[in-house]
């Protein structure tokens, strides 16, 4: 599974290369700043997600590589902006200085707008597909997870979240909506650049793969060793954000995440021998190190 | 004027009340941060392009109404941003407090992104225009416009001429990055809705509108009422920006503005009688005093 990962993200680095401005120019430290976000790494999760469940369709890889790099640059973008002082005021990411700590807090924000908008371009492109109307349809649903409706929501809800005992319920509505949006979207993403409007099966597949994430993104911020995870360990608990682990308890926290690996898996049960890859990815979340 | 601009902007504001989420919900403060910024007001200039270069081209007017709502998302985005301690630091803005100021720098920061996020939804929308490849070019040019490459490259070379004594020229890129794509943009998209590729008088008169918008911004910093403006005196001397009239003096900046007025009414030439709306503008820009 870690080859076939590592194999979508070294494509996906290429497209996203390809597609980020050049180190040139009036405005190079801007570029630097997205390319250094954009490029350093990280497990492209959401681009295996876009070429997995593309491949499942027979749609071109070029197409799925565009979509996926669109998803990453939003991803980046997010995560640009969510380390800022003035939201989660982390300094490290990946194991490497934050966007604001590397460049400046003004360069930081303003990479995170571009790469946001850069996603759209890249998406509007017809070397994304030759339909527009499937173009549009993929703009509309990534802006929908990733907006003000989405994955912002869930940023606003998770810094409300902070210093409160949020009930499970309100913690779960949390995590669909910071992580599990921009999941849904790839996994739906390739059946949309397969002229399908959804796909219901990779919906909920999805929606239980985003859960899943997010728990043992919980789980390792108190277990995780810092060396592989990138980032300090006990940052959940030191802001006091609203976590799966506190509401739950370790234990139980942990029977969650073996629920929602069965669920992810059931929901690929009309796709026979080609789910295989995305069944893999469902047990090294759930048993993921970093 | 002021009529015509008052009543493009009532309708506009009637669209982007239509748009913008409802202030309900878990994330109600993000959604009351997007309001505040988008519908508190502003000149509405590029909206009035927007509706202006449409009716030329006798587009309908909710197609059009969409557009100018999604560059003036696009515009309010971008002055919360740039409002931020971060960058500007400004505590003020159209005569109310910015909105980091008004509610917290993290709901700004989020509200901005959401606001750019959502013009795109809005664009991506088949209320738009029928046609999906019309909705795309639209896109294309607007994320071009407002991208790494437009708008943001723009406000990184302001934040970079601080306490710098720019040449003339590398303060016209500046302008025609950071407040002429913006203009440009909505001074072609209503070509673009009749589906033409672009109108390069359109686009010359955007061009010499754009230089021109600024270049009275730069005075009005200078000899403006901040009663009038809504904002402080001598901010950009304050901040020692890049300013037209530091580089050139006030009466040969006036001058400049002279030779852009012209500049931008004599590429009208071709649009015969329908033309008259789109060089009152001119003057009222060239003879702005907020």
């Amino acid at each position: 599974m870690e080859d076939l990962l590592q194999s979508a993200a070294t494509r996906t680095t290429a497209m996203l290369d390809a597609l980020l401005p050049p180190s040139s120019g009036g405005a190079k430290t801007l570029y630097d700043a997205m390319r250094y976000s954009a490029l350093n790494g990280g497990k492209r999760i959401r681009p295996f997600l876009v070429l997995t469940t593309a491949a499942l369709f027979d749609v071109p890889e070029t197409q799925a590589l565009r979509v996926a790099a669109a998803v990453e640059m939003i991803h980046c973008y997010s995560l640009i902006h969510d380390d800022l002082p003035a939201m989660d005021n982390s300094d490290v990411r990946r194991g490497a200085p934050t966007c604001h700590k590397q460049f400046t807090e003004a360069t930081a924000i303003l990479a995170g707008d571009a790469l946001l908008t850069l996603a759209f371009a890249a998406l509007a492109d017809p070397a994304t597909h030759p339909d527009a109307t499937v173009r549009c349809t993929l703009i509309t649903h990534l802006a929908k997870a990733a907006g003000g409706a989405g994955m912002i929501a869930g940023q606003m809800l998770d810094m409300a979240g902070e210093k409160q005992t949020l009930p499970v319920a309100d913690i779960t509505t949390l995590h669909r909506l910071k992580t599990g949006a921009l999941i849904r979207f790839s996994c739906v993403a390739g059946a949309m650049l397969a002229g399908k409007a959804t796909d219901d099966a990779l919906e909920k597949y999805g929606d239980a793969l985003g859960l899943l994430f997010q728990l043992t993104d919980d789980l390792l911020d108190v277990e995780g060793d810092t060396t592989l995870t990138g980032k300090p360990q006990g940052q959940d608990a030191l802001a006091e954000k609203a976590s799966m682990v506190n509401a739950l308890g370790i234990s139980a926290a942990k029977k969650q995440a073996d629920v929602l690996r069965d669920k992810a898996i059931a929901a690929l049960g009309g796709f026979g021998d080609r789910k295989k890859h995305l069944e893999s990815l469902v047990h090294f979340v759930r048993y993921r190190i970093k």
